[in-house]
């Protein structure tokens, strides 16, 4: 099985590599990370792939001259491009934020199957995306652990006949605050995500539930769920992925331990069984807690879903504001409730456009980003 | 749908009527109880079935008079015999201990499905009863919760591949009690179970694990699952209750809230789905715990499993000696280690035989409860 590995030095991308290398039918087709050069070096060596790509141009230049003999190197966004044209049996998309989106449209038609982590290319595009796999016959198997679990509680019942769905949600590591207190709230205090190591803007969403909102958003677009089959039920210890409630009542709930080599693996050897290495022992004596969302302290949660329903350019707006103001708090440029400040404002001072083609997703993506940074820089 | 209801005045005769009363198409063909007969004369009064059977002769002789004169009755040993050969599509069989058996093995040939909520049939004589079922091609139900739950596990997941599967144990009345504290407990504690409301006897071999572990045995005879792969796990809530352990580790849980008419109405409708009216809501703030069980305070649990594997007559013996001890109990002539004591006793003195037809079962029932009658009174 050849494997293309896009984002291959950031958390998804690591993981991924710990579940290739325990099998030896599973071969490293091309890897591909933006700029983070020393590690991808340590990466070629272990993996040696054929194919190498930077995305950084800069950084591609400088990198050149490590690329070994017999290996092909891509680097800039045309190096990107033609990376994206490589026939592999599946592709990892571990690219974080919205920059997932090209090069994820572009790969669908030359691979079998997407192991999707990237959240952000459904939240946004959504139709666009699943509209080409099914042009080019690629599955797309989310590797996300919320969206995976109902993949797998849907996929396994075989069943459209149900109540809702819960998505559960740790909380994340701001949980036990007031909006209030969220003012001095420290970055170190902000990463401290109480049960997942993930990247730190998924860690920062998850801590106000941007990140939850947009599970929500997926589970729609992945198994054509309504929203008012969604719910969200907090449940602090990730144990338990989702929950689907039959129209009987009975509750089927999907549960490993919080470690994404299990949906990675899951994803790659689907419909087979990945032999993970983790488990949950019950010879431990152990409680798994669940209570409901308390809207007060989570408004930018019902913000982004508010922006889903208008169905405009809104959605794009908030999360490209969001993934810039995560960088300004992350440069501790503005406190974190700056975050809060900056989606609200957006929110409600946003020219509506439509969203008829890509391209109009990356025009309003472009837009925001510099308004956002204009208002940002005067927030600091 | 014509159903035979055999225990109708018991805890799961009277649910099941529940069940049935929410349903036009739903038609009581026959009622049958021990000797209830002034709950079974309102029964008759509302369902308006065509049968009746009165188990006990002597009560049957005096009910009689009360029988509507469109209705057939039967009543003692042979009346039973009779009423079991009446067709149905299903027929739900609530008698409590080994007199299930005779009726059981009778009715197979004459019902589509048997809606099956008696444990000791199974644990005693699962090949005779699941040969039966094969031979008539009659579909058997668990009705047992934690047995039910598996059944929708392993029916939706139509999953072989699995490392285990975890049956749930609320730990009964006396879980906090250390083994040492029971020589006084009062019946009234004992028969107070934490989660489920249900006949005498269950409660009190509930809070012995008895039950439990007659339950690992079903398990193993319904889905011919290697007591190797079957775990008990203590979850005091009695929510979840079976988990299906992959072999990648992911676990599937099977949550309902702990009413019967849950898992009886599933037996009834399957494959289509009872619209039951508990729900379990996730608007609240709960948990489920778990924690693994302790060998010392429950060793009739182990007990009952090593009579298993003996492969003899032991089991059958036990289970007689259980039923009579509790008698006794619940006459107040023992105390609860009485149980203990005469389990015990037996499990190390007792003559092997073979169990190669049913009627040898019968054989070793009546000579057990003969024998445990003589030493019960022994100790009174």
């Amino acid at each position: 099985m050849k494997i293309l590995l896009f984002g291959s030095t950031g958390s998804i991308g690591r993981t991924s590599l710990e579940v290739i290398k325990r099998d030896r039918d599973l071969k490293v087709l091309g890897l591909c990370t933006y700029r983070n050069t020393n590690l991808l070096l340590k990466q070629i060596k272990e993996f040696m792939p054929k194919y190498i790509c930077v995305i950084d141009k800069k950084e591609g230049l400088d990198f050149k001259k490590y690329i070994p003999k017999n290996c092909k190197f891509f680097y800039g966004e045309s190096g990107l491009e033609e990376f994206c044209t490589l026939k592999s049996d599946i592709s990892i998309m571990g690219i974080s934020g919205i920059s997932c989106l090209k090069p994820l449209i572009k790969n669908i038609p030359y691979t079998r199957r997407v192991a999707l982590a990237n959240k952000e290319s459904i939240v946004i595009a959504g139709d666009f995306v699943f509209k080409e796999a099914l042009k080019y016959n690629t599955e797309i198997i989310p590797v996300d652990s919320e969206i995976n679990a109902l993949f797998q509680l849907l996929k396994k019942f075989n069943c459209n006949d149900f109540n809702r769905i819960y998505i559960t949600a740790s909380g994340g590591a701001l949980f036990d605050y007031k909006i209030s207190d969220l003012k001095n709230v420290t970055l170190k205090k902000v990463l401290s995500h109480p049960t997942w190591n993930m990247g730190k803007r998924i860690t920062i969403d998850s801590s106000t539930l941007v990140n939850k909102a947009f599970e929500v958003i997926e589970a729609h677009y992945y198994f054509n769920i309504p929203f008012e089959k969604i719910d969200i039920v907090i449940h602090r210890e990730s144990k338990i992925h989702a929950l689907l409630e039959l129209k009987d009542n009975t509750i089927f709930a999907c549960v490993y331990d919080n470690n994404m080599s299990i949906p990675i693996g899951f994803s790659i050897y689907y419909p087979k069984l990945f032999l993970s290495k983790n488990r949950i022992d019950f010879k431990n004596k152990f409680y798994f807690s669940f209570q409901p969302l308390d809207r007060k302290t989570f408004p930018l949660f019902y913000l982004i879903l508010d922006a889903k329903k208008r169905d405009d350019n809104s959605l794009v707006l908030l999360n490209a504001w969001d993934e810039i103001a995560i960088d300004y708090f992350l440069n501790k440029k503005i406190n974190f409730l700056g975050i809060h400040r900056a989606l609200n404002y957006i929110f409600k001072n946003y020219p509506k456009g439509k969203i008829e083609k890509l391209e109009d997703i990356f025009y309003w993506d472009n837009w925001a980003r510099v308004k956002a940074k204009e208002y940002l820089e005067r927030l600091c």
